[in-house]
């Protein structure tokens, strides 16, 4: 039998679209210099974010972010019934500390980049099932703690390959209840583990895109839409390259997205005032992007529908030098400014 | 508005309760010479389950644990909506690269020692809510992956402190769906983080078994219920010490766990003959003691209704020398007979 909420393998539609409620995103100095500069609830120069670590500092940004978009939705933790947060440091401390004091009943997710849409998706389903009244989730990355984790201790000056992205400092929280002014979380794809043999772990971007396009077609495909039925379509953090394999992909569909298809990690920098090579990367890209940039550009009526499908590569440093190649998935939410 | 499952803050009620179909689970070496030994579904004596290197190997079990548990169902790959999975490893490789050929929609989760009851609840919750016909739960850990990770090269030989536990090299895999023969899955405790101050990492129970008190006392008080409505409450991985501290803490509010509580840490090993200090831990110890002793336990009509609290510690390394203490958490499941 199937269930009552599932259009295919893969995509489920919400009986009663979860409303957000809230939001807020936080970033460090070089998102403050980027083209969405305007767009963060909070901006910091100071990478520690006076703290004494930069781990300890993403703690703090996830602390700061899930308290502005509990602040600017007039809520407390208390009303909150599940948040559901992930990052990219090892055993995601980002998240447990930031959380540690919260008190709010925690699902900790890894999702590598695509945690924000995994968390939405998760949040939207517990709200939809009946399960919970408001829930959160929240992600975060930090370019000095993922620089030392995954790459070079940062005083080496690490030169970087033309394919890298740059980390972005940035932590996103977005809060959903099961009635609210909009935009409405109506439609979920969860994605399957992709892995087209990519090695170069300085190139996640092609790694990833094969997994954005499986996931996409995924919903397009059982939800019986195309790309025109969307007014922006964004993938997470592709980055130049990625975004224009994904663009290929569905050239050999005959499907032309290149009008409505943006990808966050090619919005947050100016690539080439700020060189940041192929563009934005890390959890937080899409999470800021989405927190600052789509969230209230859904609200202010720039936009109808969005497809926001962020996209995670699902190595560790330890699979790379074993040889392993690069798993990539994407989880896409359909948000609309109605129901 | 309190939505329709809520009994609580942290504690949810299954409308139509999911069935388990099926389960199985993996051992390796130390896990056949303990004393639930005949309860393995699959057991290897090499600690490379013939990989090249002890990540692979993890990769092996989450991907043999899986198998078995769709083939001892009569289930094939297809049928599974979801797949919630995690494990200890960073950027918890163990269950990308396990699932990685799989092709079921993955949601990542990181949980710590949680996991099996992270993955259980939200599994359940993905079913109860129609989002799901089927979903799995399934984690994994290997004594050799953890130890070169979180404490010193294998090689080295490193002594182990009394309150040490000894990491599981096991895997489990549950399959819940909508209908079945049971057990059914009735009610969920979702865990918030607690963190008391304990910043030994050799010792984990104590730090752990606050989490483990916070969510089972939230529990009962939700749920209405009290330890002798049970009759068997399982934590995850306390040990020795971290057992007897949830003890202590039941007994200053004048509850008597002694006469049917257990933890899984206790269960694996013969402590004494096996020289295992304080106990087993590690994702794969409650994963291997659920699907290997109580779900068939539970079929088998030894128990009618078992509480089922797996605890995690969500520290890392990198915390540790940052001199932070060890945040808990505890997720609880009950798991009955009878719908």
């Amino acid at each position: 039998m199937m269930p009552t909420q599932r259009m295919g393998a893969q995509t489920v539609a919400l009986r009663d679209p979860p409303s957000v409620l809230s939001y807020a995103c936080v970033g460090g100095k070089f998102e403050k210099q980027g083209p969405l500069g305007n767009c963060f609830d909070l901006l910091e120069e100071d990478s520690f974010f006076g703290e004494k670590t930069w781990e300890k500092a993403e703690s703090a940004m996830q602390k700061k972010a899930l308290n502005k978009a509990l602040e600017k939705g007039g809520l407390t933790a208390s009303q909150l019934n599940y948040v559901c947060a992930g990052d990219l440091l090892n055993q995601c401390i980002g998240s447990a500390f930031g959380l540690r004091e919260a008190e709010i009943p925690f699902l900790g997710l890894y999702g590598a980049c695509s945690t924000m849409g995994e968390g939405l998706s998760l949040a939207a389903m517990l709200i939809d099932g009946g399960f919970a009244g408001m829930a959160a989730a929240m992600t975060s990355s930090h370019f000095c703690t993922a620089e030392r984790q995954y790459r070079m201790p940062m005083p080496y000056g690490n030169q970087r390959t033309p394919t890298a992205q740059w980390t972005a400092t940035a932590a996103g929280c977005t809060i959903l209840g099961a009635h609210g002014p909009g935009p409405y979380l109506t439609h979920i794809t969860t994605g399957k583990i992709v892995d087209k043999g990519i090695t170069d772990a300085n190139n996640m971007g092609a790694a990833m895109a094969p997994a954005a396009y499986d996931t996409l077609s995924a919903f397009f495909r059982e939800t019986g839409t195309g790309p025109r039925d969307y007014d922006l379509i964004l993938t997470g953090d592709l980055g130049v390259l990625g975004h224009s394999i994904v663009l290929d992909f569905f050239r050999r569909d005959g499907l032309d997205l290149a009008g409505n298809y943006q990808d966050c990690g090619l919005l947050l920098y100016d690539r080439e005032g700020q060189d940041m090579h192929a563009g934005a990367s890390g959890c937080g890209c899409s999470a800021a992007v989405l927190n600052g940039y789509v969230l209230p550009g859904l609200r202010e009526g720039r936009w109808r529908k969005v497809l926001f499908a962020p996209t995670g590569a699902l190595l560790s440093p330890t699979s790379s030098f074993q040889g392993e190649s690069i798993p990539g998935i994407c989880h896409a939410v359909c948000l609309s400014a109605r129901r």
